[in-house]
């Protein structure tokens, strides 16, 4: 990062200052991290049949975002990563893949989060993610690169062996802010809640670990054994619940993700010959390993609490759902699936919210799109005395009302799913509806916003 | 199909009868074929740049489409086929996969273009396939199977060696209302305009062409020789302009599709070792094949004429650019963007003429999505020293702009891709907004079209 000052920030708290709201004003943006449109009919055909409609489709306003990447020469890319999809909804730039609320020549874009807390409005950040993740981070951080999650990242990491871009600027080793989860801790944000408890735990450079800075910095910190649903609070709260990414809610039977068709050794020589299997479909279960884990809902329930509690100026709450773009990057459906059912339950309980607190702006969105493609089952073209079958993997899921859903996963040949390209859904409650357009880029999605918390002043 | 009473339709009839239009009602139903999101980004990301905008963009609503299929037990399926997808639109109905405007049962379903010229509206068909390929057909006319496109295929034939389905309760050899091409000639439609000249010069059981019994229908006809932009006529008109469908505007230089990663024999081995190469890039280029073919504007925009000519009452046009998908199936890039360009050509079209003649609803939207997806240039991977490449096939297209677009068709090892299953987009005009909804399914699609046309008839 590089500190540039910003006029218009100062501008917009003096201005914010001179203006009084009439009652509080409070924006949910609601994250499905990879959740595109084959995302969300797989969610409806699974979760509330092919016939049925999810929380998302009685929302009233519904629009398309164009997502925009650009190379560090400032070239277009067509398909973008988290980082920079919520950067362009953080701070209405446009960056590229890995950054998290910087420019491509290193700027800090001031992000919504921030200008937020500076105009005396509380904030949130809710996930199933770390919250060093790149999605959370770039509401309220600024770092070169999203691998710069903890003290033990920033000045560079591995991952599966691989070397992970440092942030030598970043820092604080070379005067900087830190990283990502130092920076966090240091925001003034009001509710941290998520996965990262690995980063919580790291020493920074003054020899103390990042959760005793944050009880410094007046966090109140809890965990898996605090209650959420009772949970009160006059200090900010900072909870991680699980090392990394939190645990997801289902899993395929037995642990079964998309798997290869099988072929016989004729079908080597000729894809049109021999004989091919195609996996056994399966049915979703819940995940043995998700425990205790604090559903998104519970977190985000608790966070709408705190930051609501005897607050008449109003809030900022940015909830993810991170693991529907996780586990389709693992070519897990039914993990996938319960996310997006996280997700559903999470919007309920945010439209409940609303229907108590007027002035409350609701938006879903994704960040970006995502390898699973829904196929028919059997093929189209299942007539034809030749095996046909997806050259990628495939997962067969029994859904509740009796079908089979076909799902494809086939973007590459390694250990991870690819980002697709395509815009990605919108939706909004009648507060949010008259900020936005049919067809918005992710960064004019960030000025509705803006527009919505700060009024008249310009995004 | 099997004839059912339709009292729904008696009844649409006699209130119309009793209902006078203030001024011309017209509504124009743009198809997509298989434009779903990727498919739109990929046109707007080579048409205007990663951070402009098609026509499509600037309608003012936006709406997503559950497409709903069922098997013909009844049971959901969750991918469709542009069949029973037009079924559902040219209906409300729900149908399986081949059916045109006929349900499981075989029960004929009223189509929106009989209804409307039942009730005096004009009916137009154009569309860059054969007339009587499934998406115009359901409009028109009903059969069990779409491969029932003429008199030779009603009993039954075959494609690639394979046999398809016959309509023998449709043939007029027992005494049914023919082929689609058939049924399309004797439906008093005033426009046909598309490719399908195959099925025009078959022979029915009469011994006289179906061009010859089309003009004993009253209908014109029209060919490559016609001057559309000039073409006058009291008279409604048949123009097919190729054999079946029109060639394409548009090709991947030198004709190339989407191709394999070439892989050394160390990565026969093992998909982590070796070396791979993928595709080099490519540029689109007019197809040298297209020569005089009518565009989807020309077309169109002659029907609007002759549609709209002297006309009182108004007008149903139903454009369908068909080969957005017939490219995707094919693995071509360049083709489906150069049909996305016609459509865009054609929107226009109609939005000027919506301009000059105010209660046009104009609805444009997709028949289900398809294969094509969009992915990172290069690989999110690429840092990793393994080779990461797509298992399917791939392009990767400069655009205009000076990006790479790298389009991926991985859902099936076949000679055709296969559909998928995501929900499709909508987009509408000022005067066909109030009667959409941010979710719709397609039947509704149907009724909302319905309620345009019959008013206060519900649909």
């Amino acid at each position: 990062m590089r500190f540039v000052f910003c006029g218009f920030l100062a501008l917009s708290c003096c201005i914010y200052a001179s203006l009084s709201n009439a009652s509080p004003r409070n924006l949910i943006l609601i994250i499905g991290d990879g959740f595109d449109d084959q995302h969300v009919t797989m969610g409806r055909n699974y979760l509330s049949g092919m016939q049925g409609a999810l929380v998302l489709d009685t929302l009233p306003y519904r629009a398309s975002v164009q997502v925009e990447t650009i190379s560090d020469k400032g070239q277009p890319l067509y398909v973008a990563d988290s980082a920079n999809t919520a950067t362009s909804l953080a701070t209405g730039g446009i960056t590229n893949i890995g950054r998290i609320a910087t420019d491509i020549s290193d700027n800090d874009l001031p992000t919504i989060g921030e200008r937020a807390i500076a105009s005396g409005y509380r904030v949130g950040l809710v996930t199933t993610s770390s919250l060093t993740d790149a999605t959370p981070a770039a509401f309220l951080t600024h770092v070169s690169a999203r691998s710069c999650e903890g003290p033990e990242e920033v000045l560079g990491s591995t991952y599966y062996g691989i070397p992970q871009p440092a942030c030598p600027d970043d820092a604080r080793d070379n005067g900087g802010p830190g990283s990502i989860i130092e920076q966090l801790v240091a925001s003034s944000a009001h509710v941290l809640l998520g996965g990262g408890s690995d980063y919580v735990q790291q020493l920074t450079i003054d020899g103390e670990s990042v959760e005793d800075a944050a009880r410094r910095a007046g966090f109140v910190i809890v965990n898996r054994d605090t209650n959420l649903d009772s949970l009160v609070s006059d200090k900010p709260i900072l909870g991680t619940f699980d090392g990394g990414t939190l645990e997801v809610r289902w899993r395929g039977a037995g642990g079964r993700i998309a798997e290869p068709t099988e072929t016989s050794w004729l079908n080597a020589l000729s894809d049109y010959l021999g004989e091919t299997t195609e996996p056994e479909p399966m049915v979703c279960e819940p995940n043995p390993d998700y425990g205790n884990t604090p559903s998104l809902a519970s977190m985000s329930g608790a966070a709408l609490r705190h930051l609501s509690r005897e607050n008449d100026i109003g809030f900022f709450l940015m909830i993810e759902s991170a693991s529907i773009d996780k586990q389709s990057h693992k070519r897990n459906p039914c993990g996938s699936i319960g996310e997006i059912q996280q997700l559903e339950e999470t919007l309920s309980l945010a439209m409940a919210f609303a229907q108590t607190h007027p002035d409350t702006a609701i938006i879903v969105t994704a960040d970006h799109a995502q390898a699973a493609q829904i196929l028919p089952e059997p093929t189209l073209y299942s007539k034809y005395p030749v095996p046909i079958y997806s050259p990628g993997l495939t997962a067969r899921v029994h859904t509740p009302e009796g079908g089979t859903m076909r799902i494809n996963y086939a973007t590459n040949n390694g250990f991870s799913e690819e980002h697709t390209g395509a815009n990605v859904p919108l939706f909004a409650n009648d507060v949010a509806a008259p900020l936005l357009k049919p067809f918005m880029r992710q960064r004019e999605v960030h000025d509705a916003m803006s527009h919505f918390l700060f009024r008249n002043v310009d995004p």
